[in-house]
C-alpha cells in the first residue's frame, strides 16, 4: 500500500479537519460533526438550499461542490458509505432559510435510504425538501431503465444549474427542475485501468489484472459492459463516446458540453489526449461544443482510468452553466 | 502499462493539440509549431514578458500557468526533455510588447542551455531577457550551495508574483527582481512513493520497492536523501516541514504560504491529510498560513507522492499572491 495516511480509521475525518483549515473562508462545520460542512454564509434566507452527501473517497465530491452558485451543505460518509440519515438531516437545518431544500445526489441504495428517512425527519420540523437523483451513469441499466440508473460524475452539472438557479431565487420546484433536466440530458460512460487500493483493509476493491480495461466501470469499481486489453486512447474515446451520443439523441447541429473526468491516478496529460480525440468526434457529428471541463472532478481514490459526460445544452443550460459559482474545488466566471 | 495514450512518439503533441481544443479562448499557438503557446491576449504593449518552459509530463507545469497574470508564454519539449532554444525563441518574440522579457523556469541543465541561447538570438533582434531560475528544491543542494538547487513545485509561486508584477506595468528588472525575491524565499521537499512510467518505453523511471518511500526526490526521480519503509503521514509532514522550516530561517510571527502539491496518483484526500500535519506543524511553532494550495500544480505523470513548498511572506510577496490571475489551470481573485 501506498498511502499518505495514518491509521487507516482516521482518514476521512483527518481529510476533512485538513480541508476546514485550508478554506477557513469558504466552508465551515455548523455543529461538533465535522462531517458536515455547509458554505460560510448559509442558511440564506429565502434561498433554496441545496443539500448533497455520499461516501468519501470521491474528492472533489462531494466535500468540493459546497459554495456560492454550487452546493449548500453536504454530509459525508466513510470510504464509498453513506452518511447517516441524521448528518443529513443536521446539514438540512443548518441551511434552511425558509424557502426549502433540495436533495441533489448519485443513485445508491445506501444513500437513498438516508436521505429518505431525512426528508421524513425534516418534515416533522416544517421543512419542505424536494429529491432529484443523479442517474448518468448508461453502463449500469439500458435506456428504458434509466431511473434506475447509478449516478456517477456528471452530476457535477446539475450541482452547477441547480446552484445557479437557487442563486437567483428560484423556488424549491424550479431549482428542482432545473436540476432534472440537466440530469435527463446527462449521459456517462467510465472506463477502469486499475482497482482502488481501499485504506481501511489495503485491499484493492475490484480486480483487473493489469493490461485490461473495463468499460463502464462504476466509481465503486461496480461491474462495466466490456472487459478487455487496453486499447488506444483514441479507439476508447470512441467506446466511452458513442454510446452517448445514442443514448442522448444527439445530431448534427447539437450543442454539448463535455466532460473528460479524471478517476485519480491518471495523468492530466492523457485526460487532454482523450478529450483531443472527444473533440474531433464531436466536429464529425456535427456537434458543438459550447463548454468543457478536463480535469479530476469526482475520483474513486488511486484508481486509473477516466470518465466522459455529455450534456445537451440549451440555451437556459448553458446561461446556468456559465453563471457565477465558488467553491474551494470549482470557479466559474 | 496502464496509459490512455495512442502511439507514444505523438503523447506530447495530442496533449498539446487537446488543451489547444478545450481552451480556444484563453490560449494560442503563435504559429505552426504547436510546442509553443502563449495568451491570447500576447503580446501585450509596453508590459513585460514572461516566458517559461521545460520538459512534458508536469502538468499542470508548464503549460497550466500562461495567462492574465501569470505567464506569457511557454515552451515545451518532450516527456521531461528541454524545449530548443528555436522554440524559446519564437516563444520570446511572440511575447515581446517592448518592454523586454523574462526567462523563468527551473533550473536544470538542458533547460538553462536552451534558454540561454534563446536569450542570444533575443539579443540579436534588440528584445531584452533577463533571466530568474527556480531553485526551491532544498534535497537536491545544501544551503550553502542554494544556487544550485533544482526547480520544482515552488516555482508557481514566483509565476505568480512575477506575473502580478509585469501585469501592474513592472519594468523588466523590477519584474525579475520580484521573481527572484520569491524564489530567495521558498523552499519545497518532496517525498515519492512510486515511480513514473515513461510513455516511450513503458518503463519506470527509477526503482522503489512497495512500501517504501523516498524523501527528497525529484520530479523525475532524482535521488532524494532518505530512502525506508513508509511512515505516517503525519511523520511525513514532520520529515517535509522541518528542513524547510530550517532553510528558510522561519520563527515564531513570521507568515507563509504553503503547497501541499501531489505527484500526479496520490489522491486529493492524501493531500488534506498531510495540509492538516502541516497547519498543525505551522500553529505550533507560531507561523500563520496566510495562503495555502492544495492539489495537483506540478506533477510527475503517474508517479505517486507529494511536495511541500513553504514561502515566507511579507506585504509585497502576499499583494502579488493575491493579485487577480486566471488560466486553464489556476485562478485567483
Amino acid at each position: 500500500m501506498k498511502k499518505l495516511i495514518n491509521k487507516p480509521e482516521n482518514f476521512v475525518d483527518e481529510m476533512i479537519e485538513g480541508i476546514i483549515l485550508a478554506h477557513p473562508d469558504m466552508v465551515r462545520t455548523p455543529g461538533e460533526d465535522k462531517r458536515i460542512m455547509v458554505r460560510a454564509d448559509a442558511p440564506r434566507k429565502d434561498r433554496v438550499g441545496i443539500v448533497t452527501g455520499g461516501g468519501s473517497g470521491h474528492l472533489p465530491l462531494f466535500k468540493g461542490y459546497v459554495g456560492a452558485g454550487l452546493c449548500s451543505a453536504v454530509a459525508i460518509g466513510n470510504v464509498f458509505s453513506s452518511p447517516s440519515s441524521d448528518q443529513i438531516f443536521q446539514a438540512t437545518k443548518a441551511v434552511d432559510g425558509g424557502a426549502g431544500v433540495l436533495y441533489l445526489y448519485g443513485n445508491y441504495g445506501g444513500d437513498v435510504f438516508n436521505f429518505d428517512l431525512a426528508a421524513d425527519l425534516a418534515e416533522l420540523e416544517d421543512i419542505e425538501t424536494l429529491t432529484v437523483l443523479g442517474r448518468d451513469d448508461v453502463a449500469s441499466q439500458p435506456k428504458e431503465r434509466s431511473a434506475d440508473r447509478r449516478g456517477v460524475a456528471g452530476i457535477i452539472f446539475a450541482y452547477k444549474a441547480a446552484g445557479a438557479a437557487a442563486e437567483r431565487g428560484d423556488s424549491l420546484k424550479e431549482v428542482a427542475a432545473a436540476a432534472e433536466d440537466i440530469i435527463e440530458n446527462t449521459a456517462t460512460m467510465g472506463i477502469g485501468l486499475s482497482p482502488t487500493i481501499l485504506p481501511t483493509t489495503g485491499k484493492a476493491s475490484f480486480d483487473l489484472p493489469d493490461g485490461e480495461m473495463e468499460i463502464g466501470i462504476g466509481i465503486h469499481g461496480e461491474p462495466g459492459i466490456h472487459r478487455g486489453a487496453l486499447e488506444t486512447a483514441d479507439e476508447v474515446a470512441e467506446r466511452l463516446m458513442r454510446p452517448l451520443v445514442e443514448d442522448l439523441g444527439l445530431s448534427s447541429g447539437d450543442r454539448i458540453a463535455v466532460l473528460v473526468n479524471g478517476m485519480g491516478a491518471t495523468p492530466l496529460e492523457e485526460l487532454y489526449v482523450l478529450y483531443r480525440k472527444v473533440h474531433r468526434i464531436a466536429e464529425e457529428l456535427g456537434l458543438t461544443v459550447e463548454k468543457r471541463y478536463v480535469g479530476e472532478y469526482a475520483t474513486s481514490l488511486e484508481m486509473a482510468g477516466a470518465s466522459l459526460s455529455l450534456l445537451k445544452l440549451d440555451d437556459e443550460r448553458l446561461a446556468l452553466l456559465n453563471a457565477p459559482a465558488s467553491s474551494p474545488f470549482f470557479r466559474e466566471g
